[in-house]
């Protein structure tokens, strides 16, 4: 096996697991979290999504979120955003974002329900975004990367020929979204058998754990050099919130495979547990993750 | 990516998963279960433990069990039965059980708690079964092969040491067991890079998902040329039933991976999950399988 010595993990469960929640969260409760996230060690943190507040209401209060994470930490870790078109990019910028991830299926008609928009449109966007982004990163992010409820399996070229595209529009480096949980690791090593030779130090990792596969996709994408994943508190942001979301990956669980295999990622893994806690108490949620359930295993017993 | 075409995958829920429930199982539930198994396409199946009531009273019936399966399924399937000591693999072969899995701990301390034996009497009791096998294959079942609640993670060599002593008392085959699921790929990786070159074709191995780590230690077996893994249906036998036992593989999770990377399992996966649905309705579970708790979302959609 050939491993890195470190790996990045960006947290994302403040964007993609409150997102998911249909109990309304209360701003404070997410600055809370977000400094218990701040607090283990992570240099990304993806905050909140500047979207339609009818496509994602959870997140109506991101201008609030984000000025207040940024007068707070202005420097301690880097504020990504998610964003899917020119004028939530622009506003987030405009508040200090540091990242944009400006999200583009690799279908149309998944994009078209997600955004709104067709790919060509979101691609013109992107580019109109990449023009004014200023010495803020914009990372493509790719969903249904994998596979899309509309068209099934998604074939690698589709993939490859979004992220040239995004590319080519000015984008500094691409996540690859498995929005279905339904990638496994044969298909994650031939898509990336197709990019690493292009984009190798540019690719992220978002993987689900839907199916049970998220960790085995780990390994894989670990063994062909890939060092950097996003993934959320505890699992937050899944199945038994959002009915038919995909689960994400819990961040102190990969962690936690990381580090036993003494892989350097810079995060406190106990405090990340603790903030677990914190974010089961104040959103009255049982998260998912694994190392969780083995806890209040043991404390049963 | 080196995958192998065809993987053989024995069911252990109704010795694992059954073992660990508090509540009793009739022994018509028990058959039952195993019945929906059968037609699973499973060509073995580990159906019940012969170990002392004391310990493990779920298990009192498992004479009665064996039995019925065998009148049953003279030769459908082959019939594993667990078993720690002479006198209880001797009862399971006069009742025609086809393999013996003899359980020995790779740790005195945990051997002492698991069966009342040193690892030295366990190997005693293992070399005289196998005079006495007949026809019946004997593996050794190694419990805490990665690590132990006595004396923390498991030496490669210790475990290489009771191998070589069990193959010498006679035993067929080993089966490797991450009992406290605590095994990562680089551990899973080591261990196997010490036994394959010596017993390649003879390992078997058990994992568990405690710490989400399982799958990606399939994968790393896989890569390693290993075919054989145990898991169970639903992950039953498991943290929400018995507080502090570790959680199996989920076969269902197992067997929809390596289909969707086109190894050939020769199990019906539908067949299979609708199994699981028997095995919550019998025995008042939720199973906590990443399949299973997909479709649970679906339904509640």
């Amino acid at each position: 096996m050939k491993l890195p010595q470190a790996v990045e993990v960006t947290e994302v469960g403040p964007r993609d697991g409150f997102q998911n929640l249909q109990t309304r969260i209360q701003t404070e409760d997410k600055l809370c979290i977000i400094d218990g996230l701040a607090e283990c060690g992570f240099k990304k943190i993806e905050v909140t999504s500047f979207v339609h507040p009818k496509a994602s209401p959870q997140m109506d209060d991101a201008a609030e979120v984000l000025r207040a994470i940024k007068n707070k930490y202005p420097s301690r870790f880097k504020c990504t955003i998610l964003a899917s078109t020119l004028s939530g990019a622009q506003l987030a910028l405009d508040l200090g974002a540091d990242e944009i991830a400006f999200v583009i299926s690799a279908s149309d008609p998944h994009n078209l329900e997600n955004t709104k928009n067709t790919v060509e449109q979101s691609l013109y966007a992107l580019a109109s975004l990449c023009k004014i982004k200023g010495k803020a990163l914009v990372r493509l992010a790719i969903a249904t990367a994998f596979s899309c409820p509309f068209i099934g399996v998604m074939p690698s070229k589709n993939v490859m020929r979004l992220l040239e595209a995004g590319m080519t529009a000015g984008a500094d480096e691409v996540a690859l979204a498995d929005t279905l949980g339904t990638a496994n690791p044969l298909q994650v090593e031939s898509l990336l058998d197709l990019l690493i030779p292009h984009y190798g130090n540019n690719i992220v990792l978002h993987l689900h754990d839907t199916y049970g596969m998220g960790m085995a996709n780990v390994i894989t994408c670990l063994n062909m050099g890939i060092t950097r994943f996003e993934a959320s508190v505890g699992g937050l942001g899944g199945y038994q919130f959002a009915p038919g979301a995909a689960v994400n990956i819990a961040t102190e669980d990969l962690i936690n495979m990381l580090h036993m295999m003494n892989i350097y990622t810079g995060i406190d893994n106990d405090k990340l547990i603790s903030t677990c806690q914190t974010v089961e108490r104040l959103l009255k949620v049982t998260l998912p993750g694994h190392i969780l359930r083995s806890k209040r295993t043991a404390m049963i017993k």
